[in-house]
């Protein structure tokens, strides 16, 4: 079995409030030196067998399908 | 300017149904193969500076508060 | 075709960071008033036909396989 | 003090992989009759004192600044 992780991020033309809210946070927490925070999405994705090319453009499609929305969103898979 | 990711994902004993539905999905979509999805969320922490090791203590520091429910997940930072 | 909103909330006792990360964030920008803020999940279910009890009961099967976990959250199902 | 709700879901043109994973799994766990999920998030947000005009003017700000990016989500604010 191997582990193929699946970033998911907003495109970064895409306003992130919810990132904003963290910087926002950070500040009056006395966090200083935060400028900036993206929040995303990440999927551990379990494959049986060993991962070869073949396997890991299936996951490739899967990630266009269910995972991430193309429109609105960046995807980065790797191996861990 | 350095980019920090924190990695949070619910701790392994804790069901994550909608890792669940996606490999109800893939089943049906015809992915074979894939046997576990968990899905967790992915922050990139943009700091000022260089991050040297009082910086990532920070940032351990920012996930433990407002990441990461320490008691429901796992979190894990890195320097992109 | 009828919709049924499933509402997925953390339990009360269950810390909900995202939410007090919202907080920290409304009083730096200057929103007074705002005491507590929990995120949550909210789906829209549309289903064939009339909605009746054994419907419902469908969509509670769903919320407590797909949608929640029980062992976290508490969910509330109902019509729209 | 009162709680008000802010619903925040994709705009209905903005495909939603998350929601279809779960039609994808409720048809293959035999769950008939879903056509169409959509996944969006709920916020509680307890506010002090009553809630008047001025207050849900607040609570709008705040969901179009902090709870929701106005380009690919809609919102609905009610009392709860």
């Amino acid at each position: 079995m191997a582990r193929v992780i699946v970033d998911v991020m907003l495109k970064p033309e895409i306003l992130d409030p919810q990132g904003q809210a963290i910087v926002g946070a950070c500040q009056r927490l006395g966090f200083s030196g935060v400028s900036h925070v993206r929040q995303g999405k990440r999927f551990e994705v379990d494959v049986e067998g060993e991962v070869d090319d073949a396997k890991l453009a299936d996951v490739r499609r899967l990630a266009e399908t269910l995972l991430a929305n193309p429109v609105i969103e960046d995807f980065e898979v790797h191996v861990e």
